[in-house]
């Protein structure tokens, strides 16, 4: 098969780019290693950017995402004494939407078929070769044979743990890593969130959040040391630490219910630059992990997305070779500051296990600093609905 | 003798109090061990918030501070490539004034004998006896003999190696500390500053700062680790240093001179809560300590004598003995809010040895960030000039 841009992974960054380019006449093919369903089961990341929901907007698919998704106008900081309102509205004239990777990884999928756009689920053994030349091309195995996709691009949107990252030699490139030194143990419920906004809490026992992804479905997550297991966490003994660390005004109103789901999640910071070799783009976890701390993944990969649709229509619209080149930079710009932001909040807001007694007061006195600046509290709330692009 | 307060330490701080009590028709006596000379030899801090220099004008003492204080509107954070200005005027709406230490204490001196305010200079062995009761009193040796000062209340304002914090049992108090991996090595030189505003630079080999006393008289300091010694930086070595670390630009403005004075002093963050016991109260130094970056030390001092100067005003006008009682809690407050901008532009700005890639991208992701946010630098401009007291 031949196509102009080849896309690996059918995550959110593959299937929006994939939409992006077809919105443009460009042909896309999008190869991805799972099922559609298997793809859907993944629980990620809810609230979105105005930068993620616009790209929707522009594709002319958020619709469903308008009508169920909540608008957020703020988010609490909690210290275990009161909670901190960031009003992000009032700061920024922005709000935040929450809406579930599932959805709108769901609406880009069934859109797919009517805008042209070739998925090929279930692709086994996906390689990437002679990324290097003008002729570049994919292989994979399905239904027990070989098949072959030449490309003039192919664009890494397979996750932290895809083989696009490894067709870049490691003489070209840098990778920056943090791994932190505690995980979030999650857990899903059908139950109505304790608040109608989110609440990151920094208790002294750890960190904290209640989030949501509907009216009636919450998420919760706490801090807990690596080596824990999820058999260790029977739902009330998660219900009774997650009552502590939000206090006793938020604790009281959570409503407890059987987990849908729970989970341990590590927590890394990781960026690997260039984003782009040869005729190789990578745009999203393949390139970049931030802590969950802020919710930047998902807004990250959309904006990789943007910068990366917007290089290969200048390349096929207008032969415009530096728009290609220049990706990788104009991307890693936004890149670093989300992961700063994310990186920063994971710190303001969680128990390190090296954290002594002044690091401890300093938390608290950057909480206290926070809740009495409206400077402080603007540079939370910009960061949150997202940098300029 | 008897007196109403006894203030341990001819500093700024204890001057400083002692001039605010007498204003108000207090009795008040200044010991201190060392001799006027040696206390006006020590080089100290010269960026003076607003905060400080209305007490000045409050006492009718800053008539030469503002004759002869250089006023600066701004300062510049330097990345290695670009330098960063920060408008404290344009963000705050205030500017800081910067007017050594040394002249400060000097106009302090000098007015002592007209407002009244006796101070007793080379008092040896000074002792705190008897705080915790209702006729606290000091001894200190003079002369060959023996005195004894009777007070209601004795202020330590003997910095952090005096006699008064250590009068406080160590069962009723905490300490909290950090020792910054690193020293400053400072050099004073009477040739005209790079820049007309304050340069804190972090280069790739560590931090440096250019600052200034006047337009004749420049102070610059750089990154050092501990244990390097004074004798290993001749001047021209100094200056070399200093002119890569401010960047092809400020650097080349660099006018080099013999230096007046030339040492190492190590960073620490400390902060001894506490503030008050029995009739005992801490301020400035004794109590607590920031690293030089951002120039917060003296006036903290400066806005912990605000505050006890109203409470002594309130007790002996008014009675009030909650004024007493609320002291620690409404300085230490604003104290830790000053611990964590110093703390954090020390972070921002230094190199630190166990820091690793990942960490040094962070601090350019943050100095990149605080260029392009206004809100950024406003939390910065208005920790410079001063919170609120």
């Amino acid at each position: 098969m031949r196509t102009q841009v080849a896309i690996v992974g059918a995550g959110p960054a593959g299937l929006l780019l994939g939409h992006l380019l077809r919105a443009e006449g460009l042909e896309a093919v999008v190869v991805e290693r799972a099922s559609a369903d298997y793809v859907l089961g993944r629980i990620r990341a809810g609230v979105l950017e105005r930068t993620t929901t616009d790209l929707m907007d522009r594709l002319g698919l958020g619709e469903r995402m308008h009508r169920e998704a909540l608008p957020h106008a703020g988010f609490h900081l909690a210290d275990g004494e009161r909670l901190i309102r960031i009003d992000i509205a009032a700061l920024t004239g922005r709000q935040v939407m929450v809406y579930g990777q599932t959805e709108l990884t769901r609406d880009l999928m069934d859109a797919a078929p009517g805008r042209g756009l070739e998925i090929i689920y279930e692709a086994g053994d996906v390689a990437l070769h002679d990324v290097e030349s003008d002729a570049p091309y994919l292989t994979y195995s399905k239904d027990g044979r070989e098949h072959r996709i030449e490309a003039e691009f192919i664009c890494g949107c397979d996750g932290f743990h895809g083989p696009s990252r490894q067709a870049i030699p490691a003489r070209v490139a840098t990778a920056y890593e943090k791994i932190y030194p505690f995980g979030w143990l999650g857990i899903l419920a059908d139950v109505p969130p304790c608040d109608h906004e989110l609440i990151y809490a920094n208790h002294e026992r750890g960190f904290a959040l209640a989030s949501m992804r509907s009216e009636k479905r919450s998420r919760y997550y706490i801090q807990v040391p690596l080596e824990e297991r999820v058999e260790d966490w029977p739902d009330d003994r998660l219900w009774d630490e997650l009552a502590v660390r939000f206090g006793p005004e938020a604790g009281a109103r959570i409503v407890r219910g059987p987990a849908l789901e729970k989970s341990i999640a590590p927590l890394r910071s990781f960026v690997f630059e260039p984003m782009r070799h040869g005729r190789l783009m990578l745009a999203g976890d393949s390139a970049h992990i931030v802590p969950p701390t802020g919710a930047k993944g998902l807004n990250l990969a959309a904006s990789d997305v943007f910068y990366l649709s917007d290089a290969l229509i200048g390349w096929f619209g207008r032969c415009d070779a530096d728009a290609i080149a220049g990706y990788s930079t104009r991307a890693l710009a936004r890149i670093w500051k989300a992961e700063r932001f994310s990186w920063q909040l994971t710190r303001l807001m969680h128990r390190f296990p090296d954290n002594d007694a002044f690091d401890r007061r300093m938390q608290l006195a950057d909480l206290d600093y926070i809740a009495s600046s409206v400077a402080a509290q603007t540079t939370i709330a910009e960061n949150y609905v997202g940098l300029p692009l």
